[in-house]
């Protein structure tokens, strides 16, 4: 299987996403700065796969202070210096909740490893992000074990940006649904949303896909319209970057434009996310900070100019789809269908989260 | 002002819409043939434009067959000899009916001239081709002046594709409309969907708005959703490659999905063509043909893969958009608001075509 992500226990070495398919490159991480640059260059990317990468990143930085010539910390120390850390980290990427829930995890952690020597406090923290990839991962299978039963037999699914092993510790939480769709004997035909301006879904769900042999048909973000009207599409599914209180749901640009279609369409639309997706904190989507990346996103494709130069453009990165166009959410801990506010609730009790 | 199609009298010469806007490069037609090919490579495209330049492809032709060494027709052998040349023109798109209402008038001119000398023949089908030009520009400008009492002032206006004067004979269908407005002096913002995989809106569409001077942004497809939830748009406009006497509309792949979601958001959509976009001899979007291109033009990108090699991909390049979604057609020949089928053919006529 494809996996974005490796613990080496001294360094972390990232799959790095901007080049696939082109060049399969490593990049290697020594330190939280390195982790917090590879996720905000989308060297990583996905939302449970930068939580785990963060998580991650204070490992690298517990395991730094206990290098030899590392200054030593006493515990309260040890806790302040974590502060400007998880601070950088945290200020990578404003929209997936993943990265601030893992690096909350990671805070109890430092606070519970502070009277440790420093190689007891590296050990711990990257035991626990150890845990939190291992724990993601079988998210991931529980998720698909419970989405599939969801995806008929011969279904044509189309899927928006990546939701796969790539965006997460491995296996995927929407690809991972029609994975354990193809596992279960079912027929699937997949259809690929490029998924401008990033082109996660022509550059890395086809990779994906095509590595496990799932049939896939790349289309432009234009076409759902068209190919739902001429009955192409069975069913949508994508992952999900935050889920607020009300069952909103934050994902690539994009996505709520097809929850709408799918609608117009009667088609299913279905949302597959762990519980660490869950913001249970705010009220509805309107609440979700979208992330504004570069307009150059946009105006330029593998280094190059497709505009004229110094047109000006918009690039927020994540839209907002309302719970009443969600058919269901598919969690590990269970269905939310629909997705209500107490059914979210019962979800995030049941996972044994603290996400609310 | 932006023209793409001049006549030198001997040659077509077309803006090469393939290269813009990193080159303006100016393509030059001496037969029928090469006018085949500039409008199947996309040299020059946009309903209107291809009906002109498939005009003045018929022009060529004659031209050649008054040259020196040019076998000596008889009337019954020039009519006879036009039906392969037609046919090589029609052949090469197959969605946009304006090629084919502009070879059908073209065919009637080659009749009437037939008994005429060569040099005779090869000037009536110069000037016809030049009447449609010129009553393109002149329909073009009427339906900018209709459109643009539909403008509000400050209006934040989304277009798809290009609709403008690299479409047409000049001024533009929908970009006529917004021109319109702002000779009007009303103040106007346009976003321009970047249009994937041929991106018309992120090459072409910027670069005529900016030649005038008229506020462009761009933006992907894939984000109208989200600016009209966010309530940064206040309209959409859009061209039209032929529209069935039900008041269907095919557009360029994309334009569905965003009449879809004007709805969603009770945004008006309009759209504008003239009369010779109609094609009052189909009952309904249904009947009309969608061109599939080459899928290695959604798998590349100025030439370069953005996808695994090998990836199949689909690439419909028009979409359907029934009448119910269209709060208006803008013509030269008055506004069908809403398009029913009486009103349609009540524009026909007025505009004394044969459309019907």
């Amino acid at each position: 299987m494809v996996t974005a992500i490796e613990w080496t226990g001294e360094r972390l070495r990232l799959l790095d996403q901007t080049r696939l398919p082109a060049e399969t490159r490593w990049v290697e991480a020594r330190t939280a700065d390195e982790v917090a640059d590879a996720i905000r260059t989308m060297v990583v990317r996905g939302a449970p796969a930068i939580g785990v990468a963060a998580a991650f990143g204070v490992a690298l930085w517990a395991r730094g202070l206990a290098g030899a010539g590392a200054p030593r910390l006493d515990a309260a120390a040890f806790v302040a210096a974590f502060e400007p850390v998880r601070a950088r980290l945290a200020a990578t990427r404003p929209t997936a909740v993943n990265l601030f829930w893992a690096l909350d995890r990671m805070a109890r952690v430092v606070r519970e490893a502070a009277p440790l020597a420093p190689g007891g406090r590296a050990d711990r923290l990257a035991a626990e992000a150890r845990a939190i990839l291992d724990e993601d991962l079988e998210a991931n299978r529980r998720m698909g074990r419970l989405g599939a039963e969801l995806i008929p037999d011969g279904a044509r699914i189309l899927t928006h940006c990546n939701a796969g092993a790539l965006a997460t510790a491995g296996y995927g939480t929407a690809l991972g649904v029609i994975r354990a769709a193809r596992e279960a004997g079912k027929r699937i035909e997949v259809l690929a949303d490029e998924t401008r301006p990033f082109l996660q879904g022509a550059r890395l769900t086809t990779w994906e896909l095509r590595e496990d042999g799932i049939p896939v048909t790349l289309v432009t973000d234009n076409m759902a319209g068209h190919l739902m009207q001429r009955r192409r599409v069975d069913l949508v599914i994508v992952g999900a970057d935050r889920i607020a209180a009300n069952g909103d749901v934050a994902n690539k640009i994009g996505t709520y434009g097809l929850a709408v279609l799918a609608k117009e369409h009667g088609l299913p639309f279905y949302v597959a996310a762990p519980v660490s997706t869950f913001d249970l904190s705010l009220v509805s989507g309107e609440e979700i900070p979208i992330e504004e990346r570069d307009p150059r996103e946009v105006t330029t494709l593998a280094g190059r100019a497709i505009a004229p130069e110094g047109v000006p453009a918009l690039h927020p990165a994540f839209d907002v789809t309302p719970a009443r166009l969600v058919t269901a959410i598919i969690t590990e801990a269970g269905i939310a269908r629909p997705p209500t506010r107490e059914r979210l609730r019962e979800l995030a009790a049941s996972a044994g989260t603290t996400a609310a």
